[in-house]
């Protein structure tokens, strides 16, 4: 039990938030949590599940005296929870958030922060397809990354404090400026949900293939993208419309790309279709090989006898 | 243990001739399981691993006296087995293929096979990412459908046969015409695979982010993408060399509609994303609800405290 905050505030109640208090409670790293969601049945919720010591209306009256203030909203929403909380932060606080976009979380964010408030963006890779605050659970971040995006000219203390406090619950914490890592996340994460949603979105309006027949025999990889297709439409929706120009660089080439395979297909390339299938399997390779996955048979979803 | 066929023949020893293997052993499905694979290597491993009894330098030799023969060999190999068989063959013994496509098999294989053979296609909708004779388990085919399409004029008794074979290892049996078969697994799987394996190799190409930051970062949702984008490479040649027609179909519409989403993020139109992402998020209910995927957070990959 290591205290590295006194007081926490979280401010927004999902699933990233829930998570981090039931981390919090479980390795002891703040003296209190205070939260605040807008809908009081969520309040209610974070007190009687217990991820929360205290809940507030107003997220001004949750940060009062918090070293630490997480906002936990979805991107479009930061700027006017900034702008509400400024004049409430105790001098000397560290204000982080755990958006999937950083450049636009720092342009909404910082202009409202008075000095002497510390502001260090943030982002753990990590999810799963529920929201609300019973879908949390203590070991979310576990081997997980999270990334910091300290701005020019921070405090390096306070940045290094958030970082303990990411590690205390089981993260690895990577370092990366706003723009960089809006790039690598754009390829890693939000042109691969636009493009499940986009497939589930095709199944979805064929008329000749029911919907009965899709989803029962979804194992055949539907149900894989379906699985990323199902997050939170706000959140997603907020990624999209602030990560633009990285996400359409990427769907641009995307789409070059899939036209290469596409005209293979249609003019019976079955070699360029193969040499292309064995150079992707080497990357998934890597990612076992980075302990981001497993290779389990059907990566633990049936009971395996042979290995 | 209940046996169905006396003598059962296994042509190709890979990922899903080898489960076949160890499920009919577990269950008593059959007398005798003989084998064969073009490579000695695989042979003998196969019967080391123990799902053959006895196996065979060619196929011809293999399927001497066999009540069934499966043909497990990727799509573009079935012909030239089919003919390889053909004059060996068991009066009244059937012959059922695994392979991925299913009108591709009926052309290739059919012509070859004598009167009083009976032909049922057919395809177990359950894979991993792993390939050859060391990949199989008996469970895999457990809750997973089995899609036969028998042909016109075909015995029936053969096929229901087939079916409580399938059954016997825990599988769901359903029956359609191969054209649509070939165009349901366009939409729910080869599709998919394909615009999976190309956002892998997008990924692959990109200089600005590099391969150890999309891996070490792939938990944000690429992941999903490789796991998919890491299956047999030859078995996916053949499935879109002969499934040409219904996947450049499906990824016609999916290319429409990439660019209804790409358009939307263009010009800043959230409510049409959130619209979208919302309808897409009832599809993946609808997969949960039917028991093809399981809703525990990060899909049972992670320990869960609270749920």
């Amino acid at each position: 039990m290591t205290r590295i905050y006194d007081r926490v505030a979280l401010i927004g109640l999902g699933l990233i938030a829930s998570s981090l208090g039931h981390a919090i409670r479980r390795q002891g790293l703040a003296g209190h949590v205070a939260g605040h969601a807008k809908t009081e049945a969520t309040r209610e919720a974070a007190l009687q599940i217990g991820f929360c010591q205290s809940v507030h209306a107003t997220a001004a009256e949750a940060v009062r005296d918090a070293d630490l203030v997480v906002l936990a909203v979805p991107v479009g929403a930061m700027g006017a929870v900034a702008a509400e909380i400024a004049q409430h932060l105790k001098p000397g606080a560290t204000v982080t958030d755990v958006g999937s976009v950083k450049q636009a979380v720092v342009d909404a964010v910082a202009p409202h922060l008075p000095a002497g408030v510390h502001f260090v963006p943030g982002h753990p890779l990590a999810g799963t397809e529920h929201s609300g605050p019973h879908s949390g659970f203590a070991t979310l971040f576990e081997n997980r990354w999270t990334i910091l995006t300290p701005l020019p000219g921070g405090d390096p203390a306070a940045t290094q404090r958030l970082k303990s406090f990411w590690e205390a619950m089981g993260a690895h914490v990577d370092e990366m400026d706003p723009p960089h890592h809006d790039l690598v996340l754009a390829v890693t994460s939000h042109t691969p949900h636009l493009i499940a949603y986009t497939m589930v979105g095709v199944a979805d309006h064929l008329r000749r293939v029911t919907e009965s027949e899709v989803i029962k025999y979804s194992a055949a990889g539907f149900r894989d993208f379906t699985r990323i297709a199902a997050s939170d439409p706000t959140m997603w929706r907020d990624v999209f419309m602030t990560n633009r120009d990285a996400v359409l660089d990427i769907l641009g080439r995307f789409t070059e790309e899939l036209f290469v395979l596409q005209r293979a297909i249609r003019m019976g390339d079955g070699q360029q279709l193969f040499d292309y299938f064995t150079r992707t399997r080497a990357i998934r390779r890597g990612i076992i090989e980075a302990g981001q996955d497993t290779s389990a048979p059907d990566f633990g979803r049936t009971k395996v006898e042979e290995s």
